[in-house]
């Protein structure tokens, strides 16, 4: 088995720099293409063989040192009560949008192993289909992240809507953050207890805030996840899995985002990574940070890079190689494949 | 006269903290609303008595410390021969998009007083009319942040076609910067001298790099219209007045950004303001740094964080109070008149 992803993790020893790539299991690849034209997009959530199908490509054209279980963070607002959809180039529709406590009041903390079975399904098949090759991970958004499409009823520019709860009814805002953060335990429990060998929890939007909301806002339920998982755990005698929490926008956030108790942090591209890392402290394991939109370079530029983010992460305890965001649909599959033998070769001691 | 914001931008002894709000002239008003229920946005861009007229209120109704001339980043975009409109709800729309060297070589650099006179114009008409009571402030957006929105054809999510021909045709990319940053340098220039007592300079999407394609693809371009607008003011033996520079998301970037040689730095929400001026440096004068949304706090919330920022902006050489970003259309105005008030009566010495 190839297991330098958890090692790195742990932040023990490895022969080279494990990577997987955000959204590695997406639109740029034909053969993920080839899938979604057969499906739409939920369909593709909820069928376990075919987000099993797509989670495997990558594995096998890219050579990352993990899988990332195919789904979208927004299947537990369906979970809840809220109605969910996908438009074409018009990303999600959730509906009601949530501003007022009647809709708070209406949703509910669902049992995982019911409404979201299909996820835990397709994480059980994935581990006999993998058959240890690479580590599989599981993932959930971050409490406000998924708060925000739930307030907004879908994407936002500015996050108005979701601002002015927090700022003109707080009390109304921490209940339903309450719900959302008891949603997301119980669903990643269920995610490691069906076979996930590492979480991921995306904070996509966490950055839009100044370190003090952030402290107030964002930080207390991902903490209040890490923490009952951890204990959950021990107490389980589960296996310990890496909990690795990415907020988008780190660069101001840093000191705060350390608190958390995650045992891996996602970086993006906006700061240097060393510089995030002395940040950070230096025992800490991290978890970056190309531009996305650097996969567009001739190759040669990329290699040049890779060296500069390896470089640049070798003052953190550990370090795990990945794009500071989601790998884009027009991307080249060719350059990413290229990236993945880039770190392997670069990084190998 | 109120001299308070050009003695702050000095490094000047001041006897409180001056105050302007980015997009203080603007839809949050409804004595705003009222002239834009009868010209559109663009017509009053180009008509100097509406543009000086916008521009005039907020100045009465905050109480503010400065005035911004009212106009859009996007003008200097027309100027140069792309077509330029403004659709209700959907933001700017700008064809053709640039993508090739055939369009870049179709567009051309205006003389500012030929094609965008109206700006002039009304930076003289309200010259007259602000009759010393406070600095007038000119604009233009970086030649970045302009760029993306002439390559994008308006706004966009993730920057894409900007970035791919950064990263694809970087030859292509340099020719287009510099018709651009010849443009925005003459443009300034302009504004200077009809009569703007200072000038801001907006990178509203300069922080979506790394530190190190900002100091590529960003920076050179608003170092050289900084340099040329010096060495200008110092020939031409004008007024020498205040170059401010704006970046968006800074957080990242501000070791880089130190080096534009602007007079004063704007920072936004995303970082506390004592962190921002620690890696600035103390002989800094900065301005900002409040989030807009959080002028939907109740006051006494509004209030702590004035005296937040106000604490942390201390260990600055100068500071001049602002938001992180444009003031948003929904907020309530007193609440913008009680936020001038407090800057004021707080930082009072």
């Amino acid at each position: 088995m190839n297991d330098t992803f958890l090692k790195a993790c742990r932040g023990e020893e490895v022969p080279y720099t494990p990577i997987w790539i955000m959204r590695q299991a997406g639109r740029y690849l034909p053969e993920y293409r080839a899938i979604r034209g057969k499906a739409d997009f939920l369909t593709m959530c909820k069928t376990p063989e075919l987000a099993a199908e797509v989670t495997l490509q990558p594995i096998d054209i890219l050579n990352v040192d993990a899988a990332i279980l195919f789904c979208d963070i927004l299947i537990p607002c369906e979970a809840m009560g809220q109605g969910l959809d996908f438009h074409e180039g018009k990303g999600p529709i959730l509906s009601p949008a949530v501003r007022d406590a009647d809709t708070i009041n209406k949703l509910f903390v669902p049992d995982p192993e019911d409404s979201m079975k299909f996820v835990m399904d397709a994480i059980r098949l994935l581990r006999k289909e993998l058959e240890g090759r690479v580590p599989l991970i599981g993932f959930a958004g971050a409490p406000f992240t998924t708060a925000t499409y739930m307030i907004e009823g879908g994407t936002s520019k500015n996050f108005l809507n979701t601002k002015r709860m927090i700022y003109e009814a707080p009390a109304l805002y921490a209940s339903f953050m309450d719900k959302i953060t008891a949603t997301i335990t119980e669903y990643l429990k269920a995610q490691i207890s069906a076979g996930a060998q590492a979480v991921q929890i995306f904070d996509t939007w966490g950055g839009i805030f100044s370190p003090m909301d952030f402290r107030e806002y964002v930080l207390p339920y991902v903490v209040r996840i890490i923490d009952e998982l951890k204990s959950w755990m021990n107490s389980e005698s589960n296996e310990r899995v890496p909990i690795i929490y990415f907020v988008g926008e780190t660069a101001g956030l840093l000191e705060e985002i350390r608190t958390s108790g995650a045992d891996v942090y996602g970086v993006d591209w906006r700061i240097n990574l060393d510089d995030a890392i002395k940040r950070l402290g230096s025992d800490v394991i991290v978890q970056g940070n190309l531009d996305p939109l650097s996969m567009f370079l001739p190759q040669d530029k990329i290699e040049e890079r890779v060296k500069d983010v390896l470089g640049r992460a070798s003052s953190a305890r550990g370090h795990i190689f990945n794009l500071g965001h989601g790998v884009v649909p027009q991307t080249p599959p060719e350059n990413v494949i290229a990236l993945v033998e880039m770190v392997h070769r670069l990084s190998r001691k």
